[in-house]
């Protein structure tokens, strides 16, 4: 075992084919239905939304499909991303166990999301799309989408949820430098959002709400397409170059993870670390335990349904089987916006479903405590996102210290935290509650979840 | 010529020894006076505020200094820093000019100041120093020193500008993510501090403030020592494997800049890239153009005068000779803090003289705009003072333009922006300006430069 502390791939090293886990799957993912009639959606329902190659993608049982080189060039921009080992973090535990991370942080937006966002902008351009509109929670879809956007000349518009737009202009304000619109949702520009503004003109918003307006945009005009950070079939494929990259670098430590952890808010993140290492596993090789990470406000995987269900407040999406918590669910705030959305990918929630992987849940205050002592370790501040992901492998690496064991522990750092100092301010100054969700309220929205034939 | 985008090294390329220009200047560097006496000030003199394993780096002439191997296991938690080629930014110039970047934003705390302030630590906690004190502007130099502080176990207390103590909280977040204490200056806490408060209790603070009050701190208590970010020879030695590292990568490159530029408030993060390619042509190599560029509103090598002065307000750093413009002058307010200081690096300010480097001075909206179209083109959000190496780079690589020259341009940039984001906010809704300093004042504080013997 080398000394290194962080694997480091150039760019002639980033793959070329991002992985399909459709291929692998023992059980056929359920199919995607159309939000009216309720029957079966076809490839024509998803065309006023979505360019025909992402269609394409999100339908394919292909195991490869190969990167377009002027995807990859842009990707050569920050990947392949450094495979870091945890030495002082490890030391600091006083565990056996070997931690490692893999850190998307480096992109230019500061997460994963990039990865999905610069194919999802090439794909459209190639359309000869010159318009996207999306939504935002946190903001790091929105400033990802931004930045690819600015790269192919694309106009970008964004209805960022009304409590990050708020209390996040930092934020806001990385999507204007690369040059996109951003509008507070729920907004008076579409029928979705002055019908919520009806309902509440105060409203704080939601991811659900945001991607109704968005998706509305998109729908109206044939020259909008949409784009969607997270949940679907073609977002987990652009993600998993973070596992493809990963299993070369384990290769090159000499290494193999036991144990495979991110946090999961839609779903992309972790899909992308999580599906290449359980593709390995289906097609043969060894089984290793890979846990989604949510939070406790939130808890889609651990306390939801599986069932049909909108993927969005306005019920203009199609319909998908997934974990979810009713689309007129409305989560407590916490400063994890990302993770903070009534439904979770079809392709996570299957997998959890055929026992493939398991869920955590985990409140906010206990996540901070870990992203402050990573940081004190690593230097790098994680995004309240990815706290949950270093917790987990904390304690991970705890577990593997009282049971003597030196298991290879790897997470995704999905993304850095400067963008969400404030969070870390009121985790500091005592203003940090860990708020549970309403029960009655869960069971409200659990109860109206859209019937679907046999 | 090869595509490749970006030159990466792995861990086990970092340079072993940082870079002593002293050795091969072709005059020597003027010697620093005590504060009281005036007569030449020896390392027993310093003894107080540094330990002795830095004087030693402060006054040797040695070419080589070799990094300590805890240093190098440091600084490969983020080095070697990549360097870019900035092909998208020469394409939308329509240059035939070779742009390339080191991006020393990767660091963990977001700039070059880590590659000194990690081994300021270490040399402290060697000498078995378990308290510094320091002052930080913008925020970067407090940052980093945070960061080392937390990697090593030593307490660090920042005294932050006051005016960016108030406008910059994600800043010190940061600052107390790794464990320091942040004390807005000036302060009630040192004499100079409430000096300065007696005269103008809302005083929004200045770097020679910020540094009179840690140095006092240090000076009184046996147990503290003090740290600077900028400035002294040591600093600018550690900075040095920024250029060391380039001078590998355009090896690699199969390319040599024949323009090397960097942004100067002290000067480190300059003396960094520029003092090793500088060091190459002093030894018999060829000559390049060499450029520091400096804010309009603070042009301490383009219109200062070249004098001993004091690095600080209240008078109790030792008098260098440096291009100085009065350590009474108060520059006007800008958003880049980080430049934002009268004197230079007395290093930086002896190559000047010797005619060895050129010296430009920019406004601060032309510098955002290159900054803006920095962004869009290579994803990167520059810090404030960074976006003044990003201008003169656009601005030499035009110049190719109009003459037809396919030069290579290399620029260093020193920081990223994520904690200034207000700073682009005010750019983008138009209340920026382009304050000049006063020449009135300017005059009043030159006038009273303290009188040495000859």
């Amino acid at each position: 075992m080398s000394n290194q502390l962080k694997y480091v791939l150039d760019e002639t090293q980033i793959p070329k084919f991002w992985y399909n886990l459709t291929a692998d799957l023992p059980v056929p993912l359920p199919l995607v239905l159309h939000p009216g009639t309720k029957q079966l959606a076809g490839p024509a329902d998803l065309e006023p939304l979505f360019p025909m190659a992402l269609i394409e993608q999100e339908v394919t049982s292909e195991r490869e499909i190969e990167i377009p080189e002027p995807i990859r060039d842009v990707y050569r921009m920050w990947r392949p991303s450094p495979l870091y080992r945890a030495r002082r973090l490890e030391q600091a535990l006083g565990t056996p166990a070997k931690i490692y991370y893999k850190n998307e942080g480096v992109s230019p937006a500061g997460s994963h999301k990039p990865n999905t966002a610069v194919p999802q902008a090439w794909y459209n351009k190639e359309a000869g799309i010159q318009r996207l509109s999306t939504e935002t929670g946190a903001g790091q879809w929105g400033a990802s989408l931004a930045f690819a956007g600015a790269l192919f000349g694309i106009d970008v518009t964004v209805f960022q949820v009304r409590v990050s737009y708020d209390q996040k202009p930092y934020r806001r304000a990385l999507m204007e430098t690369y040059g996109a619109r951003c509008i507070a949702s729920p907004s008076d520009q579409t029928d979705s959002g002055r019908a919520m503004l009806a309902l509440d003109p105060n409203s704080p918003g939601s991811l659900g709400m945001a991607i109704s307006e968005a998706v509305e945009i998109a729908a109206k005009d044939p020259a909008v397409k949409y784009a969607l950070g997270s949940v679907l079939n073609h977002v987990m494929l652009h993600q998993t170059i973070i596992g493809e990259e990963a299993i070369k670098q384990f290769e090159m430590a000499g290494d193999d993870p036991d144990v495979v952890i991110g946090c999961t808010g839609g779903g992309s993140n972790f899909a992308g670390i999580a599906f290449p290492f359980l593709g390995l596993q289906l097609r043969g090789g060894r089984k290793r335990r890979i846990i989604a990470v949510e939070p406790a406000s939130c808890p889609t995987l651990t306390r939801g349904t599986y069932a049909y269900d909108f993927g969005d407040t306005a019920h203009l999406t199609p319909l998908m089987k997934m974990h979810t918590l009713g689309s007129t669910f409305m989560p407590p705030a916490t400063h994890s916006g990302g993770l903070r959305y009534h439904g979770m990918a079809p392709m996570v929630s299957h997998v959890l479903e055929l026992g493939l992987i398991e869920a955590r849940a985990y409140h906010q205050k206990a996540c901070f405590d870990a992203g402050v002592q990573f940081a004190r370790c690593e230097g790098i501040v994680p995004a309240p996102e990815s706290t949950h992901a270093v917790r987990c492998a904390i304690d991970e690496a705890l577990r593997c210290k009282a049971e003597g064991k030196a298991e290879t522990i790897l997470f995704n750092l999905s993304g850095h935290g400067h963008f969400d100092m404030g969070a870390y301010i009121n985790y500091f100054e005592g203003r940090m509650i860990d708020q549970d969700y309403d029960e009655g309220a869960l069971a409200t929205a659990l109860a109206v979840l859209p019937a679907v034939p046999a």
